[in-house]
C-alpha cells in the first residue's frame, strides 16, 4: 500500500501493533480519526493518562487508579476469601456475575512451560505473604480448566498445603443454556463422572 | 462490565469510538496496551501528528504533510491528466495498481440525496476551476460503479460539457480472475452487452 503521506504512514503503523489491527483496518481507524479530529485529543489523553497514572493495587495485583484499588479498599466486602485468577479481565468477569463478595488475587498468567512462563514469573510469592500475614481462610482458585490452568492449580494446592486453609475451585460441568448434543465429549463425560445430588437450589 | 479502574473505563471508551471497535475489543485494546507501555508512545505521538500536521494538498485535497502532495509535486507526472475520485483511499487503491501517472481530485465524497450530500459539498468548484487555469486534457472519472458514483459522474460531466475536455471513464465488466458462475447478474449482463473485440493486450 502506498501513503501519499508519512504522517498517515506513520499512525497506520503505530495502530498496527495493537492486537488484530492489521494495516488495513488502521487505515481505516486513521482515515476516521482524520475525519474526526475531535476523538484524537480523547484517545490521545486517555491513553496518556493510562500510561502514566495507572497503578498495580499492591494487595492484589488488579489494575487500579491508586495504590489499593477498590475491592480491596471496600470494607463490605470478605477479606477472608481469596479467589485467585490469571488476569483483570477474570477478576471482571467474574465481578459481572455478582455472586462474590471476595477479594481478588491477580497472578499474571499461568504456568506454562510450552511459553516459558515458570511459577517464579507468576505473583505466587505475594500470594503466600498475604496469606500468611492475614486471616484468610479460604483461597478459590478461579483460574480456567486447561492444561496450564490445571497445573497451575496444582502447584499452588502443593505451595499451600502447610497451611490450614480451606482450597475451592469452580465447579465444572455442562453450561447453563447451553445444548447437551453440542457440549464436547470431555466437559460432557466429566460431568457424568462427576455427577451431583438433586438439589433444587441447583435449578434456581 | 464492571471497571476496576476509571482509567481503564476512560480509555475504554475513549477506543470504542473508533469504527467496528465495540467494548470488549476496546478493553481488549486497553489491556494490551497496559502491557506495552512503549506502544503507547509511539502511538499518541503518531495520532498527535495527525491532528496538528496533516494538510490537504491545495491541488488534488489529498492527504498530505506539506501544502502539495507528493504526486502534484512530482514532475514526472503527467499533468494533463486529472482521475476524479471520492477519497484518499482511491487515491491510495489506483497508485497501487501502478498503472496510472497522471494528477488526482479528491472530491471528498459522491453526491447522496439520501445521505443529504449535494455537489456544493464536494470540492467541484475546485476542479472547475482547476481545469481552467491548468492545461488539462482529460478527466478519468475513478468513482465507483453505483447509483450515487454515477449520479455524480453525470453531473460532473453536465458541468464540463462546454469545456473541450476529453472524460473517460473506468471500464466495467467481470472481475479479472473471478469466477463467472458467481460474478452478479447485472454485471454480467452488461458486460455482454458492452462486449469489446478480442485483443491480446487484454490478455496480458
Amino acid at each position: 500500500m502506498k501513503y501519499s503521506s508519512r504522517i498517515i504512514e506513520d499512525a497506520v503503523n503505530a495502530l498496527s501493533q495493537l492486537p488484530s489491527v492489521g494495516k488495513k483496518s488502521a487505515l481505516r481507524l486513521v482515515l476516521h480519526l482524520v475525519k474526526e479530529g475531535n476523538q484524537v485529543e480523547d484517545i490521545v489523553n486517555s491513553l496518556n493518562n493510562l500510561k502514566d497514572n495507572l497503578k498495580n493495587c499492591k494487595e492484589c495485583f488488579n489494575l487500579s487508579d491508586h495504590d489499593i484499588c477498590a475491592i480491596c479498599a471496600n470494607v463490605n466486602r470478605n477479606k477472608k476469601t481469596i479467589c485467585v485468577v490469571e488476569s483483570i479481565r477474570d477478576v471482571m468477569a467474574i465481578e459481572d456475575t455478582a455472586h462474590y463478595d471476595g477479594l481478588y488475587h491477580v497472578l499474571g498468567g499461568v504456568i506454562s512451560p510450552l511459553e516459558g512462563i515458570d511459577a517464579d514469573q507468576l505473583r505466587i510469592e505475594e500470594l503466600i505473604n498475604r496469606i500468611k500475614t492475614n486471616g484468610v481462610e479460604e483461597i478459590i482458585m478461579g483460574i480456567s480448566p486447561t492444561i496450564e490452568g490445571d497445573t497451575t492449580i496444582f502447584y499452588l494446592s502443593k505451595r499451600l498445603k502447610e497451611t490450614p486453609i480451606k482450597i475451592s475451585m469452580l465447579s465444572r460441568g455442562v453450561a447453563f443454556g447451553g445444548d447437551l448434543e453440542y457440549t464436547d465429549e470431555l466437559t460432557l463425560g466429566r460431568s457424568i463422572l462427576a455427577r451431583v445430588p438433586y438439589s433444587h437450589s441447583l435449578a434456581e
